[in-house]
């Protein structure tokens, strides 16, 4: 995959409430006992100002987000995030665990909002250049196991949250989509299976990274 | 111009201290003499959300803001605000008067910042569709005059007001490129005369606009 001297980038993709946080506990602890010098972060975020829009777009607000704007903040935290975090990182060997990236802008934004792929092709290049995950996990469950989690968790639900059922389905359908396009970087992890399974099928994936670094 | 159903989309541009918003009043109050119903507005800003982000874009902060990002926030920003507010008013027959538009971005972060002109036209196009100024008044006048009345204005300086001389040469270079590109649209104001001459000058511009409206 590469010299051992650039870290691998990772992220893990799926609806709310598949377990993403989890998954990257486990593949953070996998990579730790390996002795595998890593940074866990999330999207959008994972800078101080990538949070910044983040808490913008997350907020409950009575002006209704235009689709294109809430499109172009997603890329604005995702440029910081590269240019500070995520592309140091590599470049130093890190790897990177990354909680959602541009697979989710695919998902929500395009799938969800029925905002034009072509859009978002756009301005991933515009952002990314060629830089692409090197391994995406996507957490796949039915979209009704994952509501079910979610109304068992305690607090308030955010703005993304409180969508209905199906828009997940029209998200799931483009994750589905990308992992049929994308099968090199694509692993499905079936999120619906007991944990410990899922908790195998990581650490077998994660291995196969490590070997093949 | 178009057949009076339709406002014009008036802006204003220029480096800092040439007296753009006194410009924006006297054109503001030159309408209402004239009964023509208008917003004045400005960027970016405009609506609740792109005053948000023109806060984030305005902060002092101490984590280096990627010029890309900046530049998504710029377009952010213009995307809510002509969702909400600019197309809007003008497809409601008001006239809209605008302190900085797209001119200000291959201005200030495509000459100031030095990114791609290319990269600036191909967002304005994703965001703008067709949609360009009818009228851009640029007042203009040699930086030094306008930093002489920054530094006598009350209160501190934003982000952007602490860059220097050099910067502002650069971005009025993009300015007189771009009035010589778009002379249609453009009309040079020289911000360098006595205020009643530059008032003269938005007053005869303004009843020539109305005329043709």
């Amino acid at each position: 995959m590469n010299d051992g001297g650039r870290g691998l980038f990772i992220t893990f993709e799926g609806t709310e409430g598949v377990g993403k946080s989890t998954a990257i506990r486990l593949v953070s602890e996998y990579l730790t006992n390996r002795g595998i010098d890593h940074r866990v972060t999330r999207e959008p975020g994972g800078t101080p100002l990538a949070e910044e829009i983040r808490a913008l777009l997350l907020a409950s607000r009575e002006e209704a987000v235009d689709p294109t704007t809430e499109l172009l903040l997603m890329f604005a935290a995702r440029a910081q995030h590269l240019a500070r975090l995520i592309r140091p990182s590599l470049d130093g060997g890190q790897w990177v665990l990354c909680d959602r990236f541009t697979d989710a802008t695919y998902a929500y934004q395009g799938g969800g909002r029925n905002l034009d792929a072509e859009l978002v092709a756009t301005l991933e290049q515009l952002v990314q250049g060629d830089l692409r995950p090197d391994r995406i996990f996507w957490l796949d469950a039915p979209v009704a196991k994952g509501m079910e989690r979610i109304s068992d968790r305690a607090g308030g639900k955010d703005r993304f949250e409180t969508e209905r059922e199906r828009f997940f389905e029209r998200v799931r359908a483009v994750y589905r989509e990308r992992a049929q396009t994308l099968p090199e970087a694509y692993r499905r992890i079936d999120a619906a299976q007991p944990l410990e399974v899922v908790e195998q099928a990581l650490y077998r994936e994660t291995a196969s990274l490590i070997d093949r670094w």
